[in-house]
Protein backbone atom coordinates (compact mmCIF):
# COMPACT_ATOMS: atom_id res chain seq x y z
CA UNK A 1 0.00 0.00 0.00
CA UNK A 2 1.92 3.52 -1.23
CA UNK A 3 0.99 6.51 0.32
CA UNK A 4 -1.08 8.97 -2.03
CA UNK A 5 1.82 11.09 -3.70
CA UNK A 6 0.39 14.38 -2.29
CA UNK A 7 -0.32 12.69 1.09
CA UNK A 8 3.37 12.12 1.13
CA UNK A 9 4.54 15.02 0.09
CA UNK A 10 2.21 16.65 2.75
CA UNK A 11 4.01 14.68 5.32
CA UNK A 12 7.42 15.66 3.72
CA UNK A 13 6.69 19.44 3.91
CA UNK A 14 5.48 19.07 7.92
CA UNK A 15 8.62 17.82 8.89
CA UNK A 16 10.37 21.30 7.71
CA UNK A 17 8.33 22.16 11.56
CA UNK A 18 10.85 22.82 14.38
CA UNK A 19 10.70 19.65 16.63
CA UNK A 20 7.84 17.58 13.90
CA UNK A 21 10.09 13.72 12.99
CA UNK A 22 8.05 11.52 10.67
CA UNK A 23 5.57 9.95 13.52
CA UNK A 24 4.27 13.66 14.32
CA UNK A 25 4.00 14.74 10.80
CA UNK A 26 1.58 11.81 9.81
CA UNK A 27 -0.52 12.81 12.89
CA UNK A 28 -0.59 16.15 11.72
CA UNK A 29 -1.43 15.24 7.93
CA UNK A 30 -4.04 12.73 8.51
CA UNK A 31 -5.61 14.90 11.44
CA UNK A 32 -5.38 17.68 8.55
CA UNK A 33 -7.59 15.28 6.22
CA UNK A 34 -9.47 13.99 8.39
CA UNK A 35 -10.86 16.29 10.93
CA UNK A 36 -9.94 20.40 10.15
CA UNK A 37 -10.29 20.31 6.02
CA UNK A 38 -10.96 24.68 7.27
CA UNK A 39 -7.59 24.63 9.54
CA UNK A 40 -5.76 23.36 6.66
CA UNK A 41 -6.91 25.62 4.22
CA UNK A 42 -6.27 28.32 6.88
CA UNK A 43 -3.26 27.27 7.37
CA UNK A 44 -2.37 27.53 3.85
CA UNK A 45 -3.51 31.06 3.32
CA UNK A 46 -1.62 32.70 6.36
CA UNK A 47 1.71 30.75 5.25
CA UNK A 48 1.27 32.15 1.75
CA UNK A 49 0.04 35.81 3.31
CA UNK A 50 2.92 36.18 5.63
CA UNK A 51 6.02 35.08 2.96
CA UNK A 52 4.61 37.66 1.07
CA UNK A 53 4.37 40.38 3.75
CA UNK A 54 6.89 39.94 6.38
CA UNK A 55 10.12 41.67 6.09
CA UNK A 56 12.72 42.64 8.40
CA UNK A 57 12.43 46.27 9.96
CA UNK A 58 15.03 48.15 8.63
CA UNK A 59 16.59 49.27 11.99
CA UNK A 60 15.94 46.85 14.31
CA UNK A 61 15.53 44.00 11.99
CA UNK A 62 12.79 42.32 13.67
CA UNK A 63 9.58 41.39 11.47
CA UNK A 64 7.31 43.67 10.65
CA UNK A 65 5.19 43.88 7.64
CA UNK A 66 6.24 47.70 7.10
CA UNK A 67 9.78 49.60 6.15
CA UNK A 68 10.24 50.53 10.12
CA UNK A 69 8.38 48.33 12.86
CA UNK A 70 5.75 50.20 15.31
CA UNK A 71 8.39 50.12 18.18
CA UNK A 72 11.11 51.84 16.46
CA UNK A 73 8.83 54.14 14.90
CA UNK A 74 7.37 55.20 18.05
CA UNK A 75 8.62 58.21 19.86
CA UNK A 76 7.79 57.37 23.14
CA UNK A 77 10.66 54.59 23.00
CA UNK A 78 14.32 56.26 24.43
CA UNK A 79 16.73 56.11 21.43
CA UNK A 80 19.43 55.92 23.81
CA UNK A 81 19.02 51.79 24.92
CA UNK A 82 19.50 49.12 22.61
CA UNK A 83 18.60 45.94 23.58
CA UNK A 84 20.34 42.99 21.56
CA UNK A 85 17.77 39.96 21.76
CA UNK A 86 18.39 36.68 19.61
CA UNK A 87 14.95 36.11 18.04
CA UNK A 88 11.70 38.17 17.60
CA UNK A 89 10.36 36.04 20.42
CA UNK A 90 13.26 37.08 23.19
CA UNK A 91 11.68 40.91 22.15
CA UNK A 92 8.09 39.96 22.86
CA UNK A 93 8.76 38.39 26.18
CA UNK A 94 11.52 41.75 27.31
CA UNK A 95 8.35 43.53 26.16
CA UNK A 96 6.03 41.80 28.66
CA UNK A 97 8.37 42.49 31.19
CA UNK A 98 6.72 46.37 31.16
CA UNK A 99 10.03 47.68 32.45
CA UNK A 100 12.24 48.33 29.47
CA UNK A 101 11.43 51.06 27.60
CA UNK A 102 14.20 51.48 24.84
CA UNK A 103 14.75 49.96 21.21
CA UNK A 104 15.68 46.99 20.37
CA UNK A 105 18.20 44.66 18.08
CA UNK A 106 17.18 41.57 16.50
CA UNK A 107 19.74 39.21 15.43
CA UNK A 108 17.52 36.44 14.36
CA UNK A 109 20.04 34.04 15.36
CA UNK A 110 23.02 33.76 17.39
CA UNK A 111 26.98 32.91 16.71
CA UNK A 112 27.25 28.87 15.94
CA UNK A 113 30.06 28.25 13.90
CA UNK A 114 29.25 24.50 13.92
CA UNK A 115 26.36 25.57 11.95
CA UNK A 116 28.07 27.88 9.49
CA UNK A 117 25.85 31.04 11.21
CA UNK A 118 28.80 33.57 11.39
CA UNK A 119 28.99 37.11 12.34
CA UNK A 120 27.64 37.88 9.03
CA UNK A 121 24.48 35.44 9.25
CA UNK A 122 23.44 37.34 12.36
CA UNK A 123 23.83 40.66 10.96
CA UNK A 124 26.71 41.63 13.12
CA UNK A 125 27.71 44.72 10.73
CA UNK A 126 24.55 46.26 10.88
CA UNK A 127 24.15 46.53 14.75
CA UNK A 128 27.89 47.99 14.98
CA UNK A 129 26.54 50.48 12.26
CA UNK A 130 23.20 51.08 14.35
CA UNK A 131 24.99 51.22 17.37
CA UNK A 132 27.64 53.92 16.92
CA UNK A 133 25.83 55.80 14.50
CA UNK A 134 24.83 58.17 17.09
CA UNK A 135 22.41 58.37 19.89
CA UNK A 136 22.88 55.22 21.45
CA UNK A 137 24.28 55.39 24.78
CA UNK A 138 24.22 51.94 25.79
CA UNK A 139 23.70 49.06 24.84
CA UNK A 140 22.20 46.06 26.67
CA UNK A 141 23.20 42.30 25.53
CA UNK A 142 19.78 39.92 26.65
CA UNK A 143 21.02 36.75 24.43
CA UNK A 144 20.37 33.97 25.80
CA UNK A 145 23.07 32.40 28.92
CA UNK A 146 23.62 29.24 26.40
CA UNK A 147 26.95 28.60 25.19
CA UNK A 148 26.05 29.75 21.74
CA UNK A 149 24.12 32.84 23.28
CA UNK A 150 27.37 34.21 25.85
CA UNK A 151 29.58 33.84 22.84
CA UNK A 152 27.22 35.96 20.86
CA UNK A 153 27.35 38.34 24.05
CA UNK A 154 31.19 38.24 24.15
CA UNK A 155 31.42 38.67 20.44
CA UNK A 156 29.73 41.44 20.39
CA UNK A 157 30.98 43.37 24.05
CA UNK A 158 34.20 42.95 22.00
CA UNK A 159 33.30 44.39 18.76
CA UNK A 160 31.59 47.65 20.58
CA UNK A 161 34.62 48.08 23.00
CA UNK A 162 36.02 51.81 22.61
CA UNK A 163 33.02 52.94 20.01
CA UNK A 164 31.17 54.94 21.97
CA UNK A 165 28.11 53.16 23.59
CA UNK A 166 28.35 51.49 27.28
CA UNK A 167 27.74 47.25 26.35
CA UNK A 168 25.80 45.83 29.83
CA UNK A 169 24.92 42.02 30.03
CA UNK A 170 21.44 41.32 32.10
CA UNK A 171 21.84 39.63 34.80
CA UNK A 172 22.34 35.90 35.68
CA UNK A 173 20.78 34.92 38.77
CA UNK A 174 18.14 32.99 40.71
CA UNK A 175 15.12 33.39 39.27
CA UNK A 176 12.53 35.13 41.63
CA UNK A 177 10.64 33.42 43.67
CA UNK A 178 13.57 30.91 43.41
CA UNK A 179 14.97 28.76 46.37
CA UNK A 180 18.10 27.74 46.69
CA UNK A 181 17.59 24.62 47.57
CA UNK A 182 16.28 23.51 44.58
CA UNK A 183 18.37 26.12 41.77
CA UNK A 184 21.14 24.17 39.82
CA UNK A 185 24.69 24.82 40.90
CA UNK A 186 26.02 26.94 38.26
CA UNK A 187 23.33 29.32 38.58
CA UNK A 188 24.25 29.13 42.36
CA UNK A 189 27.55 30.03 41.63
CA UNK A 190 26.80 32.87 39.59
CA UNK A 191 24.70 34.27 42.09
CA UNK A 192 27.91 34.43 44.35
CA UNK A 193 30.20 35.57 41.97
CA UNK A 194 27.39 38.93 40.86
CA UNK A 195 26.53 39.17 44.39
CA UNK A 196 25.98 43.17 44.71
CA UNK A 197 25.50 45.43 47.95
CA UNK A 198 22.30 44.84 49.71
CA UNK B 1 4.71 45.99 19.98
CA UNK B 2 2.00 44.43 18.13
CA UNK B 3 3.08 41.43 16.62
CA UNK B 4 2.61 42.14 12.48
CA UNK B 5 -0.91 41.07 11.39
CA UNK B 6 0.04 38.48 8.80
CA UNK B 7 2.64 36.85 11.74
CA UNK B 8 -0.17 37.06 14.24
CA UNK B 9 -2.33 34.59 11.78
CA UNK B 10 0.71 32.71 11.25
CA UNK B 11 0.86 31.38 15.04
CA UNK B 12 -2.83 31.08 15.16
CA UNK B 13 -3.08 29.19 11.85
CA UNK B 14 -0.52 26.86 13.13
CA UNK B 15 -2.40 26.21 16.28
CA UNK B 16 -5.08 23.95 14.53
CA UNK B 17 -1.93 21.22 14.14
CA UNK B 18 -2.46 18.08 16.91
CA UNK B 19 -0.43 19.28 19.60
CA UNK B 20 0.77 22.51 18.86
CA UNK B 21 0.25 25.28 21.36
CA UNK B 22 0.84 28.64 21.85
CA UNK B 23 4.46 28.82 22.67
CA UNK B 24 5.57 25.79 19.91
CA UNK B 25 3.03 27.75 17.29
CA UNK B 26 5.66 31.05 17.72
CA UNK B 27 8.26 28.56 17.90
CA UNK B 28 7.55 27.36 14.31
CA UNK B 29 6.23 30.60 12.63
CA UNK B 30 9.74 32.32 13.67
CA UNK B 31 11.86 29.45 12.45
CA UNK B 32 10.00 29.27 9.13
CA UNK B 33 10.24 33.28 8.64
CA UNK B 34 13.54 32.91 9.89
CA UNK B 35 15.46 30.17 8.52
CA UNK B 36 13.25 27.90 5.92
CA UNK B 37 11.00 30.16 3.56
CA UNK B 38 11.37 27.27 0.97
CA UNK B 39 9.84 24.78 3.51
CA UNK B 40 7.06 27.22 3.99
CA UNK B 41 6.10 27.52 0.36
CA UNK B 42 6.87 24.15 -0.03
CA UNK B 43 4.39 23.70 3.10
CA UNK B 44 1.58 26.00 1.69
CA UNK B 45 1.83 24.44 -1.63
CA UNK B 46 1.27 20.61 0.20
CA UNK B 47 -1.56 22.01 1.92
CA UNK B 48 -3.65 23.03 -0.92
CA UNK B 49 -2.78 19.88 -3.83
CA UNK B 50 -3.40 17.57 -0.67
CA UNK B 51 -6.44 19.22 0.02
CA UNK B 52 -7.59 19.18 -3.89
CA UNK B 53 -6.35 15.89 -4.41
CA UNK B 54 -7.22 13.48 -1.75
CA UNK B 55 -10.50 12.11 -1.10
CA UNK B 56 -11.85 8.67 0.58
CA UNK B 57 -11.43 5.67 -1.37
CA UNK B 58 -15.34 4.29 -2.52
CA UNK B 59 -14.46 0.89 -0.79
CA UNK B 60 -12.27 0.74 2.36
CA UNK B 61 -12.52 5.11 2.80
CA UNK B 62 -8.97 5.45 3.32
CA UNK B 63 -7.29 8.37 1.71
CA UNK B 64 -6.68 8.19 -2.12
CA UNK B 65 -6.55 10.18 -5.20
CA UNK B 66 -8.49 8.10 -7.14
CA UNK B 67 -11.84 6.81 -6.63
CA UNK B 68 -10.90 3.24 -5.09
CA UNK B 69 -7.60 3.02 -3.45
CA UNK B 70 -4.69 0.63 -4.84
CA UNK B 71 -5.10 -1.62 -2.22
CA UNK B 72 -8.84 -2.54 -2.75
CA UNK B 73 -8.24 -2.83 -5.98
CA UNK B 74 -5.68 -5.09 -6.08
CA UNK B 75 -6.45 -8.34 -6.99
CA UNK B 76 -3.87 -9.99 -5.21
CA UNK B 77 -5.67 -9.31 -2.25
CA UNK B 78 -7.86 -11.69 -0.12
CA UNK B 79 -11.34 -10.18 -0.39
CA UNK B 80 -13.25 -12.59 1.78
CA UNK B 81 -11.05 -10.85 5.13
CA UNK B 82 -11.98 -7.27 6.04
CA UNK B 83 -9.83 -5.70 8.87
CA UNK B 84 -11.60 -2.82 10.58
CA UNK B 85 -8.75 -0.32 11.46
CA UNK B 86 -9.32 3.36 13.22
CA UNK B 87 -6.77 5.32 10.94
CA UNK B 88 -4.81 5.12 7.65
CA UNK B 89 -1.89 5.11 10.00
CA UNK B 90 -3.27 1.72 11.63
CA UNK B 91 -3.53 0.46 8.18
CA UNK B 92 -0.20 1.19 7.25
CA UNK B 93 1.42 -0.46 10.89
CA UNK B 94 -0.54 -3.56 9.65
CA UNK B 95 0.49 -3.66 6.44
CA UNK B 96 4.18 -3.37 8.22
CA UNK B 97 3.83 -6.91 9.40
CA UNK B 98 3.62 -7.92 6.16
CA UNK B 99 1.41 -10.91 7.38
CA UNK B 100 -2.24 -9.95 6.31
CA UNK B 101 -3.18 -10.30 2.64
CA UNK B 102 -6.90 -8.92 3.18
CA UNK B 103 -8.62 -5.71 2.69
CA UNK B 104 -9.53 -2.97 5.02
CA UNK B 105 -12.40 -0.78 6.31
CA UNK B 106 -10.98 2.38 7.86
CA UNK B 107 -13.41 4.05 10.21
CA UNK B 108 -11.09 7.74 10.87
CA UNK B 109 -12.21 8.14 13.88
CA UNK B 110 -13.39 5.72 16.73
CA UNK B 111 -16.94 5.92 18.96
CA UNK B 112 -16.74 8.80 21.33
CA UNK B 113 -19.69 10.28 22.22
CA UNK B 114 -18.17 12.86 24.26
CA UNK B 115 -16.60 14.64 21.46
CA UNK B 116 -19.86 14.10 19.67
CA UNK B 117 -18.22 11.16 17.52
CA UNK B 118 -21.51 8.25 16.81
CA UNK B 119 -21.68 5.62 14.70
CA UNK B 120 -22.85 8.01 11.79
CA UNK B 121 -19.56 10.33 12.12
CA UNK B 122 -17.47 7.03 11.76
CA UNK B 123 -19.39 5.58 8.49
CA UNK B 124 -20.56 2.39 10.57
CA UNK B 125 -23.89 2.04 8.08
CA UNK B 126 -21.21 2.04 5.37
CA UNK B 127 -18.99 -0.94 6.97
CA UNK B 128 -22.30 -2.79 7.64
CA UNK B 129 -22.81 -2.45 4.10
CA UNK B 130 -19.48 -3.45 2.85
CA UNK B 131 -19.33 -6.74 5.44
CA UNK B 132 -22.66 -7.89 4.64
CA UNK B 133 -22.75 -7.51 0.33
CA UNK B 134 -21.24 -11.11 0.25
CA UNK B 135 -18.00 -12.36 -0.41
CA UNK B 136 -16.53 -11.28 2.75
CA UNK B 137 -15.93 -14.25 5.72
CA UNK B 138 -14.32 -13.00 8.42
CA UNK B 139 -14.28 -9.54 10.13
CA UNK B 140 -11.15 -8.67 12.17
CA UNK B 141 -11.50 -5.72 14.60
CA UNK B 142 -8.17 -4.19 14.87
CA UNK B 143 -8.92 -1.01 16.80
CA UNK B 144 -6.50 0.30 19.24
CA UNK B 145 -7.31 -1.67 22.79
CA UNK B 146 -8.45 2.08 24.79
CA UNK B 147 -11.26 2.78 26.42
CA UNK B 148 -13.27 4.07 22.93
CA UNK B 149 -11.23 1.15 20.74
CA UNK B 150 -12.43 -1.42 22.75
CA UNK B 151 -16.28 0.49 22.70
CA UNK B 152 -16.37 0.98 18.89
CA UNK B 153 -14.88 -2.98 18.55
CA UNK B 154 -18.04 -4.45 20.74
CA UNK B 155 -20.37 -1.62 18.98
CA UNK B 156 -19.39 -3.15 15.43
CA UNK B 157 -19.39 -6.84 17.20
CA UNK B 158 -22.99 -6.40 17.71
CA UNK B 159 -24.28 -4.55 14.99
CA UNK B 160 -22.78 -7.36 12.97
CA UNK B 161 -23.95 -10.50 15.13
CA UNK B 162 -25.96 -12.97 13.34
CA UNK B 163 -25.54 -10.38 9.95
CA UNK B 164 -23.36 -13.13 7.87
CA UNK B 165 -19.66 -12.61 8.51
CA UNK B 166 -17.67 -14.24 11.59
CA UNK B 167 -16.23 -11.21 13.73
CA UNK B 168 -12.93 -11.69 15.61
CA UNK B 169 -10.58 -9.56 17.32
CA UNK B 170 -7.06 -8.72 17.46
CA UNK B 171 -5.13 -10.38 20.47
CA UNK B 172 -3.98 -9.07 23.34
CA UNK B 173 -1.38 -10.19 25.30
CA UNK B 174 2.37 -9.86 26.04
CA UNK B 175 4.70 -7.64 23.77
CA UNK B 176 6.98 -9.58 21.15
CA UNK B 177 10.18 -9.64 23.70
CA UNK B 178 7.82 -8.64 26.54
CA UNK B 179 9.35 -9.45 30.31
CA UNK B 180 6.48 -10.77 32.95
CA UNK B 181 8.25 -8.53 35.47
CA UNK B 182 8.34 -5.49 33.57
CA UNK B 183 4.86 -5.68 31.72
CA UNK B 184 1.52 -3.39 33.24
CA UNK B 185 -0.53 -5.42 35.50
CA UNK B 186 -3.77 -5.28 33.49
CA UNK B 187 -1.81 -6.36 30.28
CA UNK B 188 -0.57 -9.62 32.29
CA UNK B 189 -4.32 -10.03 33.16
CA UNK B 190 -5.26 -9.81 29.88
CA UNK B 191 -2.96 -12.24 28.69
CA UNK B 192 -3.85 -14.73 30.90
CA UNK B 193 -7.51 -15.15 30.75
CA UNK B 194 -6.82 -15.16 27.14
CA UNK B 195 -4.42 -17.79 27.34
CA UNK B 196 -4.52 -20.76 24.66
CA UNK B 197 -3.41 -24.52 24.19
CA UNK B 198 0.46 -24.79 24.09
Amino acid sequence: MRTPDSLEELIQALRCLPGVGPKSASRMAFHLLQRDHAGASRLATALGDSLARIRHCARCNTFTEAEVCELCASPRRDPSLLCVVESPGDLVMMEQTQSYGGLYFVLMGRLSPLDGIGPREIHLDRLLRRATEGGVREVILATNFTVEGEATAHYIAEMLAGKGPGVTRIARGLPVGGEIEHVDAGTLAQALIERRPA
